[in-house]
């Protein structure tokens, strides 16, 4: 698998090198692996820090910036951050009005994420964490016990980072990530393996004329297998799937978000075919986002995210927020 | 290869279908193929028109909003639109202020736009025209006499477009775009071929191990093939093709663009030895963008462009703009 990097041991820092020299908006620490929005701290805002394995870009540090994170750890590909560098983080972003971690549920992440909690509580700094566990495609996998962090993610980094940036304090802004999470369910769905660069070859094998429904956005094994089916067909289960576990009663956010070897043009005819579903299925939608957000290298493929609103997260929503992966005015 | 598609003869409708869906801001109309900002014709604003296959997303119809195009016609997949598209568009945003046709150099889209600026003509609609071809690899190609247009697009679509936001007359904005295009030059890499839905398979053979130096949009040829490179022996490559040709004294914007499939965190990787070529070499850089904007279906490989700006082409840069590919604030 041809790859444009130098070699497998620099990719991450490499990135960092380069994220720096777009976005003079954002202070990234290329030696400990933190990105922090340059104006953080913001006197009597709650901060807001993420992380986990890279390959997922934009998430997460393309989700910081005013509006959404205040920092974000990239660990290796794939593998989770420290908690020397979540600790960095919250130490860097931290103004006193408290941190709150966004942590997807991956053992690695989940077992860090908690370690640097405590070690940034005993340095005085008030602590909440939020996990975000959307996946109804499997519970336990290779990486989790419990349902996988996916999708979800960006409407918790949207909508908690818009409820912080207006000032709503720590207890708050944790219940409405917390809010969010339980209104969001997710579903994916793989036509190619990933490969990563300290493999070089696809981290699974998919035949040609299989697809893998269900996947998660490390390869890591779906639901089941089968062959090749159309944008309706793989919309009609995706939604479903999705609509099985969640039942909303609300108008409903959508990300129809691509693994990141998908052309948009085809995650826009996909999309076309997810709001059929919906409509079907009497479901209102509010808005849409159509992209590739949380990707799995050079997956192809998408996933579907629901996420159940009301007013209160429209307008946190619509709130402008200003990132190099997202960004809206008023 | 698979996709995640319907079939072949409707992804251009299915992708305008989930535009419309996702972007209530655009009036898509998916019978005729013409995508444009709701609130247009603006009075007294000068209206900017661009199109061409479709395949390149987020080009052109990403681009449609605020600050950039007022309307995009896209065609079949890397096949130019008809000029009945381009005269719809020119109609449905022409304030009388005029309408400046903006045009990658392909001859199907040449000859195309052409038609349409007379037929829009007679119509008694005010047109001008500014031809794209910054791409430095190859004169003459499959589809081209002389340079192909790439990259530039962007940036004179953005800064041609910020221009008749604040109410420039037609010869002025005609001037800019054309002033934009000339400082502006563009070469391409290619990791892996695309394919297009209709035939299925890549539209070349690209060995393991090897890599196009100079590949156009479509797949077409470059100027060299060459054993793999790192990303470090590419950007020296690039950076000095598209420098021997431009020789700025000015800063310059750089854009480092992904062909579709390979993953953000290599462009960023990428994106740094880029700007490190450009240190070496003495050339200051004013702005950054990376991303994947002008794309090649599901081609790996990436794109630098550069142009060189003055003060008053900066400032048009940096105006806001709002659109679903391209979006910044004041």
């Amino acid at each position: 698998m041809k790859m444009l990097i130098n070699v497998p041991e620099t990719v991450v820092a490499d990135a960092l090198r380069g994220m720096a020299a777009a976005h003079p908006e954002l202070a990234v620490d290329v030696e400990n692996r933190v990105i922090v929005r340059r104006d953080a701290p913001v006197a009597g805002k709650v901060a807001l820090v993420s992380g986990g394995g890279s390959g997922h870009e934009p998430l997460h540090g393309g989700f910081v910036g005013p509006g959404m994170l205040s920092a974000a750890c990239p660990g290796e590909v794939f593998t989770s951050p420290v908690p020397d560098q979540m600790v960095r983080a919250a130490a860097a972003v931290n103004s006193g009005a408290g941190v709150l971690f966004i942590v997807k549920n991956y053992t690695g992440d989940v077992l860090n994420f908690d370690m640097a909690a405590e070690l940034a509580e005993d340095e005085g700094i008030s602590m909440a964490k939020v996990l975000v566990n959307d996946d109804v495609a499997v519970t336990d996998s290779l990486y989790t016990a419990g349902r996988r962090g996916t999708g979800a993610t960006l409407f918790v980094e949207k909508i908690a980072g818009a409820a912080a940036e207006e000032g709503q304090p720590l207890e708050r802004v944790e219940a409405i990530a917390r809010q969010v999470n339980d209104s969001a369910r997710s579903f994916g769905v793989a036509l190619s393996a990933c490969t990563t660069p300290a493999k070089g070859t696809p981290t699974f094998d998919l035949p040609a004329g299989e697809l893998e429904l269900g996947i998660g956005i490390h390869g890591e094994p779906g639901r089941e297998r089968r062959g090749m089916m159309t944008s309706r067909e793989i919309a009609d289960v995706a939604v479903d799937a999705v609509l099985e576990d969640l039942r909303p009663r609300n108008p409903v956010l959508v990300l129809v978000n691509g693994m990141g070897a998908t052309p948009l043009l085809e995650l826009y005819g996909f999309n076309a075919e997810v709001q059929r579903v919906l409509t079907e299925r009497g479901v209102a939608v509010a808005r849409t986002l159509v992209g590739n957000y949380v990707t799995s290298l050079d997956m192809a493929g998408a996933s579907v995210t629901l996420c159940q609103i009301d007013e209160e997260l429209l307008r946190l929503w619509d709130a402008p927020v200003s990132t190099p992966g997202l960004r809206w005015g008023r």
